[in-house]
């Protein structure tokens, strides 16, 4: 699937737009539009008042002209109308203040009347679109995002909690309200956190996060029902967007049945992009992983440049395909933009578009989509296939939200994504698939499992983590790990709590560094791992006692010169690693190059990659398909291995054909999609 | 004219203070005081109750000393009593929560209340004073600024917007409020820009600044009137700020007798001052060009520093006469400050004034003031003339909200005052006079006129540009100009809109740089400009057609290295020019010095000038007064051309008798008034 | 006294951890406990029901182990149920929302609810346990903070005005309202200082700074009323904090019996420690002075790291004993910590505490602790000894806040604390004993006062100062003194106003430097303090004249080269001296390194120290014990004068019976306490 957001509402008033934008779509072969997001106003005028016939033409000109529509419900944006009949639709602040009628994504997600008012628009869509030929199925609302304080808010949250504790002796136990004292006696004295009340009960905070998710979650259920209730074979999505701290994404995986979401990276920043390149794979991979593997969609990228970043930069030649590509390397069943046709006004007119303001196809950008086009169609086989991941990598939105919100030793940056990327990157180097999951994963279908920074350990992880080690897995972990449990409360008894005995240590201290603080470890000569020299390490230093681990490296300066840095402990069948402290990347790099080697793990090609370079794979477990992918501004050499492939997207057009020799050159910014027969 | 704002009102408990004043005033060569700004709680100390006599005593004391008034209407801040009867008086911010009483510039500009109380208070100044021999004139208010959110205000923005729109379909076109659902059925439903409500409608913030302009224009006039009815010949002033943001000063030209403003340069901040003298000079340009090339008055300007800027720099001998003699040089009949005599307490108590705390004449700061004195006594003959500009640039004011409002190629900075600057500082740096007009300003006066980043271009300014060009003018345009209407809405069919057919190019993409980007400008071999070399540019870089235009210069890197940089259209029988990126400053400096040359246009003097001076012209007709100044710290020496100059400050006291040599030396913040004959 | 703060009403559900913590209290060699602060809800869980059986049990078990208890009144935290049922008992902030319930410190300390209750608590604590064996006195509330604006305040405050001013008129007068037109014809015009009302009335905001202080001390009188009534012989004190910049500290010497304070150093951040150390130590300093030069307790610090500051870092090896015996060689007479036993949850549960979440004795820190405990045991005869300092170092609350809220030469830092720092350094550098008091304090004690930057001059101050000099003593002032008398206002007739005669010199101009700005102050040939040399100056720089002062040191640079920047005043027997400019530290080296000598001042060591080192003494009249302390991370040597020396902490544990030989080694962050006779 090829296509855009598309919003024809905005040009009702010139007939002719509908027209030459069917055109322009074919011409970009295009196939696939998301169109109603935001349209509340167009279709429903007025209370009551349905004004359906300009999104009928809109989808017959689809159905006639082979494009197919994904179909928003509105509910993004609530019209002004009813912000001033209902002002309890519209969202409460932290501060307890109402905001005003404006923006998107402005409305209570328990207000009653709002859901009764969604209710009833998605019901009417369905009964009129949910048979139409060109629509392939529901885009659910957009970006969910935010919370809400409102007293219908406040209720739910007291509810919620009630639910979930039961007593309030439970509640004050979790939240440890005797400190300070914070005892509540009547579940009416609870407040959700504000800037002018509480912010400081961890527990609490994270049971807001947490009731926050399950509100939203509830409301795009109530967004769903209607929809399933008149043809439940139509498709869902919501598009999501990258690593949205607000909202456990985790918890919209039974509710939709396909995984989309919305990327904007910002090329051509950094003079080295492997980093921003590796953040958006790792956002691909777990987008994937969220429903077990299946492939997702890219809703949103921009066909040129964004208008809200700090800088709009033009896409480089290549880049356009190459980031469209990636998404695809990591499961992406399509390449879709915000937007299709440059709004004229308002605070996105300037935001890239397949169809700029000029209005016509001789624009590069339109050459480029069109491009891209022709090779989504040489691509048709990678439809459907999966990657196979033998690694996974936690990151986990619990445990983000604890991390993060805790005060403790360095609260000028405690850096989990970073932390999290970090360890990724060392496999995205090396070409070797990744799934990101979050700890209640299945940890039984991998051979090595890394939790960076794991603060926070629910209940049953610690166990299934050593149940997974116990039968031959290996486990990597990190400072600051195994702290607190799901309430944000300190494991009595010695750290890493749930953790302390599958690794075989007990961290005893945990020492900040300043910016301009360092220490570096040492590799100790004969370690297992073959790992040699010393690596500069920053930010957090663990001072650790080995029960029954091993070191393979110590520390180098300070007072804690000599003791282990990094421990492996066998257990059972498997091995238990612990990395005591914040190590620079070429750490990573070594360490993870030695344990993909030692766990037998299987990159996409066994082959070193340059610098800026990644390799991923899928495959319908007959034939492999290796996107070869140069994220540098410098052509690239890529020497094979020794199977035999093919170059998909080979300038003749027939998919397959092209023989590849032993060695590639990629240009800057260059991408190569070759297939292999699996052996 | 020589003086100060004055505030005996401040001093009534102590009467010896009057008496020593009008004795220093004397001794200062002080000529003109302006009195009564926030006096209303000592002319109305409650409600209905007034007491002129404080003021009376001190109007005639100035009448038997040969010194005058310019008498303020007091409404720049109410009296604690109004606030208290009368809430409604007191401004409401965006977050729609009313003020308290307390600092200055608090009042709503709507309220029934505060005008009536208005209203009254000037009617019985008016009709005690306005034909007092002392008062030459009023001031009205102080610095009108900033807005008010409350209820009156917003029905004032509902009915403002319904005489201008009409029809609700009107405004929702304009504001193209069908992105994201804002579509507006009924009046009542629209509310001001709020943090909390709407703030990215960019045709809504638009016309709220607009409105905010026509409403306090509205209260200047209703203060104006009562005035006016009693005495219509004497003549009215209100003091403006240096391109002060919220207002646009270009609607209050018809309703200001005279224009007069408060300059506060922070003179010894870079070591390079060229910029900054420049900005300052950009300002007295532009208040003179606000009514026609009429002489303005510095209202308000520092005998020494400031208390409220981040570092209160004391003035450098020298300085006070060169930034005094600069606001003469641009066209200012008058040097005053604030403040005559320091206040013993509150906030600004430590700000500069002539008359010090320790009470006596005896002070480095009072000495520079009456030598001042003396020399303004020597120019008498330049009072009334005007500056021959025959090149105008653009500086718009609803430009300037537009392409700052929109998120767009740089959010990071727009940088639309700097590029205005830096195309202005060119003719400073060559002693060429320039105006500084709006975009509504009669263009063909001029020889040239330059509109840097002109993004919006309002009904009729394109048409206008044509005909000038046309008719045998010179234009230059920039990058990211011709992209909105009025309404911030974009001109479709291509970039620059109504600016293309002249300028003879297509504007497709514009590339946003990060601060480390950077690319070059080369000049074209033979180009008709005879320019030569590379330029560095950066932040902006437009990729444009050549549409009957023809190169001047190409880009030198990137993947757009060879593409029209530099343009010129020949077009009737003128010439457009179109820079397509943001060049260094040396780039603006040989540009416009070759286009001086082209155009035929006169410095104030034929010769080059070292950096961080610049020359200014006044003259009467007949004889032409140059105004040489040097802002660096070092001696300076000018060359002078062929003409004949006689030294207007020479120490011999006698204006104008001073024979002056080939070449001159300025001292360290050197300043010399040459006069010669026009020929 | 050896301890912390312990809270067993967070560990009522397991009984065991009360019986353990008596144990470890006992080998941490801990006597003193500081218990119930933010008890309320466990006090009184519902309104008028008390439980204070825990306590009970607690303070039972205490008596019976030998471990004493400071009490505290709950305040710090009102309970969930109080501020349910009473929301006045909340704070109200400056933009006059009242807070939600959460936090600490969020109570009015006007509101008549929040009295009585509080002195029904207080109450019920002295009948139940002012004669309980374990508790040695009343640890009043926790760091009292903050204001608040609520109604009953506002009254209060204007009930306070009313008192001070009596009449309208002497307000007006003493704000200067007539500036700004701000006269207030009726006491309920007037509201507190408010980010949307007044902000910037600088007498205003001096009498609302002290209004919160005299209202604070107040509520501190009415909490300690209920227990003095029942047994007034029970010492009361409050825990302070480091120079806390809202409560005037000076106002509560009449109220406590006892000084403590709280001191949480950032060790190890930067390379240099000296100016932290200072710091500290200057606190220590004024802590001790605050009640005349009687000891005070460290009642909070941490025997590890912090948890809330950027980074937490360990303390290094000796870190702990160093900084814990600092306090005790100003003055303090125990060593107490936030906290005993780390908490489980909520937002303090990483910071430091001497029990773990492990639990156990064997870690790192409760060794430090033990170690420290031991150390103390040898010290019991430096109990109750004073600081025998001959200088003082005036660091004034009011003269803070008004330098620091006056808009003038240097707004983007004023940096009052540094300065006052900067001088109180040289002292620490070379081991001279310094009190730390306000202007209002006896000056005769000593030979020498320094005032840096005494920019307030209260009445009388400039008297007695005058009579100090007069009689023999030896006065340093400042730049930017005497510039504003009690409420803010300038005096008139010449700076440094009532300091101008005492000095010998006026103040014409001061000169604000950039921070890339700096000029030099070059030092008289032959000048009486012997000084040498030049030194850089920055920031601000004043232009004085010498009336009966001589200059012993110019500037070099810019127009005022070789003008005074130095200078002294013979007057009387004594000597006053002046720096018009802000210099590097080694001028303040170098010029009391002279003054020193000059004034014959005698440091706890006739020797030069090493950089990072200190000594400081504490007398009883016939010994002297030497507190030598090294704050660097390297050794240092020491050479001791003539006298004879013990070694307090000698490794046989006998006190005072190690001999000392005429050089000691400092190990990095050493400590040693060395004992001599006084002669």
């Amino acid at each position: 699937m090829h296509g855009a957001d598309y919003n024809p509402d905005q040009w009702q008033h010139d007939p002719k737009v509908l027209e030459e934008d069917i055109r322009l779509m074919k011409l970009a072969k295009c196939n696939v539009m998301a169109i109603g997001i935001f349209g509340w106003s167009a279709l429903e005028p007025e209370e009551g008042v349905f004004t359906f016939e300009w999104l009928d033409r809109v989808l017959n000109a689809f159905a006639e002209n082979g494009i197919y529509a994904w179909l928003a419900t509105p509910s993004g944006a609530r019209p002004a109308w009813m912000a001033e009949k209902y002002p309890e639709v519209l969202r409460v602040g932290a501060n307890r203040v109402r905001n005003l009628f404006g923006a998107r994504h402005n409305h209570c997600y328990t207000s009653p009347v709002y859901r009764d008012k969604v209710a009833l628009m998605n019901q009417k869509l369905a009964e009129r679109y949910s048979q139409h030929p060109a629509v392939v199925g529901w885009h659910i609302s957009n970006e969910y995002s935010d919370d809400c304080h409102c007293d219908y808010c406040q209720d739910a949250f007291r509810g919620w909690l009630q639910s979930k504790y039961g007593t309030l002796d439970a509640l004050n136990m979790a939240w440890w309200t005797s400190f300070w004292s914070h005892t509540y006696t009547s579940w009416s004295q609870i407040e959700s956190p504000a800037p002018h009340g509480e912010k400081l009960v961890h527990g609490m905070n994270l049971d807001w996060k947490r009731f926050v998710t399950d509100q939203t979650v509830d409301f795009c259920r109530h967004e769903i029902a209607p929809l399933k209730a008149i043809n439940p074979e139509l498709p869902v999505t919501a598009n999501l967007m990258d690593a949205y701290e607000g909202l456990n994404y985790w918890k919209f995986t039974d509710v939709l049945d396909v995984i989309s979401w919305d990327a904007y990276p910002t090329w051509h920043h950094a003079k080295d992009q492997s980093s921003l390149a590796a953040w958006f794979s790792l956002n691909h991979d777990m987008f994937r992983s969220l429903r077990g593997g299946q492939p997702f969609l890219l809703m949103e990228s921009t066909p040129s440049l964004t208008n809200w970043q700090p800088v709009s930069k033009l896409k480089r030649p290549g880049m356009h395909l190459l980031s469209s590509l990636q998404a695809v390397a990591h499961g992406s069943d399509s390449v879709q933009y915000f937007q299709w046709r440059k709004s004229r006004g308002a605070s996105e007119k300037l935001h890239g578009a397949v169809v700029d303001h000029v209005g016509h196809e001789h624009t590069r950008v339109f050459r480029d989509v069109a491009e891209l086009g022709g090779h989504l169609e040489k691509l048709t086989e990678v439809l459907g296939t999966t990657v196979p991941a033998e690694t996974a990598i936690i990151f986990d939105w619990e445990n983000r939200w604890a991390v993060k919100d805790s005060q403790g030793p360095r609260n000028m940056g405690i850096n989990y994504e970073q932390t999290v990327l970090s360890h990724y990157q060392a496999f995205w180097d090396q070409g070797v698939p990744v799934d990101v999951i979050d700890m209640t994963g299945d940890f039984s279908k991998y051979k090595l499992v890394v939790a960076p920074m794991l603060y926070m350990v629910r209940p049953g992880v610690g166990e299934r983590i050593e149940q997974f080690v116990a039968g031959g897995g290996t486990f990597v972990a990190t400072y600051w790990s195994g702290i607190v449990d799901e309430n944000d409360l300190c494991f009595l008894g010695g750290f890493p709590g749930p953790l302390r005995q599958t690794l075989g240590i007990w961290s005893e201290e945990i020492d900040g560094l300043y910016d301009h603080d360092e220490n570096q470890i040492i590799c100790s000569e004969g370690n297992s791992l073959e790992l040699t020299g010393s690596f500069k390490v920053r930010e957090l230093c663990e001072l650790i006692h080995l029960e029954g681990a091993e070191a393979l490296a110590v520390y180098g300066d300070d007072f804690y010169a000599g003791r282990p840095a990094l421990t492996v402990n066998q257990f059972g069948q498997g091995k238990a690693y612990y990395i005591a402290a914040r190590a620079e990347q070429s750490f990573q790099s070594s360490f993870y190059k030695q344990l993909i080697k030692e766990a037998n793990i299987e990159p996409a090609l066994r082959t070193d990659l340059p610098h800026e370079v990644t390799a991923q794979i899928r495959t319908d477990g007959d034939s492999e398909f290796i996107f070869l992918m140069n994220f540098s501004d410098q052509d690239q050499v890529i020497m094979l291995d020794e199977r035999t492939y093919s170059d998909m997207l080979a300038v003749d057009g027939t998919a397959g054909s092209g023989a590849v020799s032993s060695s590639l050159v990629l240009q800057p910014y260059g991408v190569r999609v070759l297939k292999r027969s699996k052996v």
